[in-house]
């Protein structure tokens, strides 16, 4: 296998297949790297509704199998592997991996993020069946049920607030008596007559066979169990976005996230990130992709100098 | 008809779909308001290659109407009119249409850019079947045949460039005796064989029945007439940004496009631009959804305050 490429990307999901496909069809030389073939939180979509073309929506792995074949068929090269060291020197970056190294002129971050787990039984086993890590694709799965939203921050109040216009009632589930959500947020959650609290509550497992039947809790001060019986759990304890093996090489903002410019450049003329790495992100598939898009387009005016 | 909004777009393409398919899935009361139903430059090309999930490509007009039903569906109402003027009042932006007034709390302008024509006979008849102003989405139907770029300027150099790595020979029309592209594109296009230069030249007429066959040229100098035969003509004489109805409300760029920060804000905290319309957009069909979808994003972070 060839260890030099024009282009090396890193990650495999929508916004490192659209890289791909575009610096493929523009005939420079491509390698994508990702530990899964094909890659990406997007996989994990049971349906994605939001991704423009198709209206009836799409399960996420097919989408990105899709992309997958789409980019393969304009030549980009693919190797399933761990990137353990992002190497930055100027005209040939070295990509560390399991399966060797590669050395790639630019090199695109794309490399995502992964949904803080709960690390509670059910909830590996339930994913996509009623446990959820995105509102935005799948709140409209629960239209007049019981839902449950885990966590007490911005995403997880803006995830209950979404869910309260479809679901017939949302429990936050948080393990504190008071949210981190920021006052605005907090004064609409406590406003929303749909939205009800459960503090100071960690969820010890999600039950349910096929679907998500219901959490049980363990109430931390008054150390009591319960059960309630939902049909939906919407985990939003954070991202850890996956940049372990740059161990430092490149600014991130405050929550670890990449930071670009609108042009998908990092502060390294030979490095861009992509997709739901990058500071300011939405995590939508459908952006993720055009910022794939972007990054190969500014990368194309570096090669060609 | 309702008059007032929580958003409206201003533009049917990519960006301006995926930009009310969002809003409208976040339970926004949304207006998309384009002149053609469905609009953007995408519903020109006979085959986009480079939209991923579309594997084998798709008309770029049918992948308009999936986006268009995909919208539609999550409650997005459309009004085919020509917006005249944009009046920009915190809360309450007025969008004059040749349809009447709207109001909208947010505006999302997603209006896109007009292809420079050039105006002479054939041109419009053969678009889409030989006269293409999108080498990158296109070059690849030109494997081993000759091709003409009309055009001096850097895009124009871009698309030649581009056109030589699948066309047999390349051939740059241009009206001076120099070209306006920058030194560096100027060198790689002199030092590549495949490419020549029909200087002086203006385009009269673009020759074929079913498809392309070649052009007219008539050299300014010496006032002669020619006809060389090719398969394609690109045509590269610059983009027209659709902003004539702002009259000045918005900061443009030195190319006449909006500027945003990286989120698709502009200076005017209502007011977002998404799609080819803003300044540093690859204008390709992808990253304006993208930009669609990030400018809903934000946008509700605005209303939900």
């Amino acid at each position: 296998m060839n260890k030099k490429y024009d282009v090396v990307i890193i990650g495999g999901g929508p916004a490192g297949l659209t890289a791909g496909l575009y610096t493929a069809r523009a005939k420079f030389s491509s390698l994508l790297i990702d530990k899964i073939m094909v890659g990406g939180i997007i996989t994990e979509a049971a349906q994605v509704d939001n991704y423009p073309g198709f209206p009836e929506g799409i399960n996420g792995l097919k989408l990105g199998k899709l992309m997958h074949k789409q980019a393969i068929k304009y030549g980009l090269k693919t190797v399933t592997a761990e990137v353990t060291t992002l190497k930055i020197q100027q005209g040939q970056n070295v990509i560390k991996t399991t399966e060797g190294d590669f050395v790639g002129r630019i090199v695109i971050i794309a490399s995502g993020s992964q949904r803080q787990k709960l690390m509670v039984p059910g909830e590996k086993e339930l994913i996509g069946k009623g446990v959820s890590y995105c509102a935005t694709c799948d709140a409209l799965f629960f239209k007049e049920q019981i839902v449950a939203v885990v966590g007490g921050g911005d995403a997880a109040i803006d995830e209950a607030l979404h869910l309260a216009k479809f679901a017939s009632k949302v429990i936050v589930i948080h393990r504190r008596n008071q949210l981190r959500a920021t006052a605005i947020l907090q004064e609409k959650a406590f406003a929303e007559s749909k939205i009800e609290f459960q503090w100071n509550s960690v969820v010890e497992s999600i039950l349910g066979d096929d679907f998500v039947e219901g959490v049980r809790l363990h109430q931390v001060i008054s150390d009591k169990k319960s059960v309630i019986r939902v049909a939906g759990v919407f985990i939003s304890i954070g991202l850890k976005p996956n940049t372990d093996y740059l161990k430092g090489a490149l600014t991130l903002d405050a929550s670890g996230h990449i930071v670009t410019n609108k042009n998908m450049k990092t502060e390294i003329a030979s490095i861009f990130a992509a997709g739901d790495i990058r500071s300011g992100s939405i995590r939508q598939a459908i952006a993720a992709a055009g910022d794939g898009a972007t990054a190969a387009f500014y990368a194309k005016e570096i090669i060609d100098k």
